[in-house]
């Protein structure tokens, strides 16, 4: 019989569904056709070269070669950073204009660069850029949350080749983050401790989870994951905006990202993936109840009717079995993280 | 300046993209290449002739030509019928065992039918069959709710070809239920009206988002529509739960719904869809708070980092103008609903 888990953090119950669950690898893909790209492209604005081409800069990362990383205005923002935070509710229709910030983190000068093959001070850089991004965010007190993500290949929603993520922030605390943040508090209220430390420490003493840790940072596939190898990416420090985050643990955070990442190159066939970082709203700067982390999400199931119809997941997969597999995965570039 | 609407049933965020809105015909893709499949096949379980190829079957509807309609056991269930509930819970690994019902309703005898150009009699059968069947699982007090959803196409999670939908129930209440009462009890508690009633007089009253209407059903792109062309059909009379649907609703059903897929097939190039059946959880089977609905999901958007980080949808449609596009829409096949 199947087992259904509750995944205590989100509160989302996922059908762990045996009878047709899949082995790791009956999971892998042949390996993802990928275009090939040029290392440089003439009509490319995320280029070295082509700077003239793209929008308002707001931050540069250099390194010895000129530029390393560069955070800039998006050409078709979903959110507009001008304008004045305004509601309006008549009890039915409630709106907010739609302010906020929505760009782009170019995380290479070089058009074919592959994020999880880059190098461990080049992603460095991209988190540097998301932190410093962030706490000149922060200051502007129109907004309530900031979301930061990558889209990987087409079907996790990119359209653009050249690598990049994306940082927003939005005028209004998302209902799904409210909803975290409550179960968060409540977990608090009954137990006196911040519900992500208390999974931390389990999922060290339970070890079968565990897909790769360094000082810093442990990697593994949540004991309720919504679907087959989602990883989540758990700083040991207690800490709840991303933005606090030590120059210790951005090496960390490149160095376990990178890690985790070649893993599904390598074991998985370099599948469409997502990240986010999950942070908390801006007014809880720092709360006891609430620690930011870092959530990887391969696109290897398609949610169906379902999902939409219940909010509840079926995986085909055990977290067990797929973090096992993925601790077995030789990733030739780095033998540890 | 984009627009962000509060879905207040469901509670979420959409940021209404203006700056990058697509004009209706825009989303319209070139009508979609469907596989040209026979009339009969003869490994498929579904067709006339192969029901010995089929696993159990808990419902068939008749008509003059034999069977039209049936609902037979799942060959690969996520959730299996047998079986004790039992919880395990030791504050950080919740599970429950993982018995429910999920079962296929076969929409048609024929393999190569199209559920939206089926007879009014026939959507009428399947609809029918869905509700003997949900009276028959209530009964059931092992399980908390019931989900009625179909997958059409491969973006939307289809995997076979013959038509049909599902019918699925659960040991639990899903979270997403939770939340979407609790804020339906809410507003109750605050006005003392049912929140979806509230909703379709203010749709009536605003004509604007209006896609198509008949004595009993309104159906409707909703205010805050999470995706373009997303629908939702209410019922008219206030009713918590699917199975109390009247006959003559159930015909009035059939028809709004065939004519939203048909205006979906010809105006927007037959792209896939989900629908699903939202029904109070069966502890509730009457409530002044909560009322049924179907909502239908064209797959025309890819969701990415963003909503996955956020819980946030950006919409790059108009639901005014969706709608107006929609209402515009011939339907060679019916001229009304």
């Amino acid at each position: 019989m199947s087992e259904i888990r509750q995944n205590i953090i989100t509160r989302d119950w996922v059908i762990m569904a045996t009878e047709r669950a899949k082995r790791p690898h009956e999971l892998v893909s042949s390996k993802k056709e990928r275009p090939t790209l040029p290392a440089y492209k003439d009509n490319c604005p995320f280029c070295a070269g082509n700077e003239a081409l793209a929008t308002k800069e707001y931050v540069r990362i250099e390194d010895e070669n000129g530029w390393s990383v560069r955070i800039i205005a998006n050409k078709f923002p979903a959110l507009s950073p001008e304008g004045d935070r305004v509601r309006n509710d008549d009890g039915l229709h409630r709106t907010i204009s739609g302010i906020g910030i929505h760009e782009v983190v170019v995380e290479s000068p070089i058009h074919n660069a592959i994020f999880a093959k880059l190098s461990l001070n080049q992603i460095y850089n991209v988190l540097l850029a998301y932190k410093i991004r962030y706490t000149q965010i922060r200051n502007d007190h129109r907004f309530e949350a900031i979301v930061i993500f990558k889209n990987y290949g087409e079907t996790a929603g990119s359209s653009l080749e050249h690598t990049h993520s994306q940082i927003a922030a939005t005028p209004v605390v998302p209902f799904q983050f409210r909803d975290r943040i409550q179960e968060a508090i409540r977990y608090f209220d009954d137990h006196g401790d911040c519900i992500i430390c208390r999974t931390l420490l389990d999922e060290i003493a339970t070890q079968s989870r565990i897909v790769a840790e360094n000082s810093s940072f442990l990697a593994f596939i949540p004991y309720a994951a919504l679907t087959p190898f989602h990883i989540w990416i758990f700083p040991r420090m207690h800490c709840s905006s991303y933005d606090n985050i030590s120059e210790e643990e951005m090496k960390d955070l490149a160095s376990i990202l990178k890690f985790v990442l070649l893993k599904l190159y390598h074991g998985m066939g370099d599948p469409d993936y997502n990240y986010t970082i999950r942070t908390a709203p801006l007014a809880d700067k720092e709360s006891r109840y609430f620690h930011w982390y870092l959530s990887v999400i391969p696109r290897i199931n398609k949610s169906a009717g379902f999902e939409l119809g219940s909010g509840m997941y079926i995986n085909s997969s055990i977290p067990e079995e797929s973090a096992e597999y993925l601790r077995k995965v030789v990733v030739p570039e780095m033998d540890k993280c």
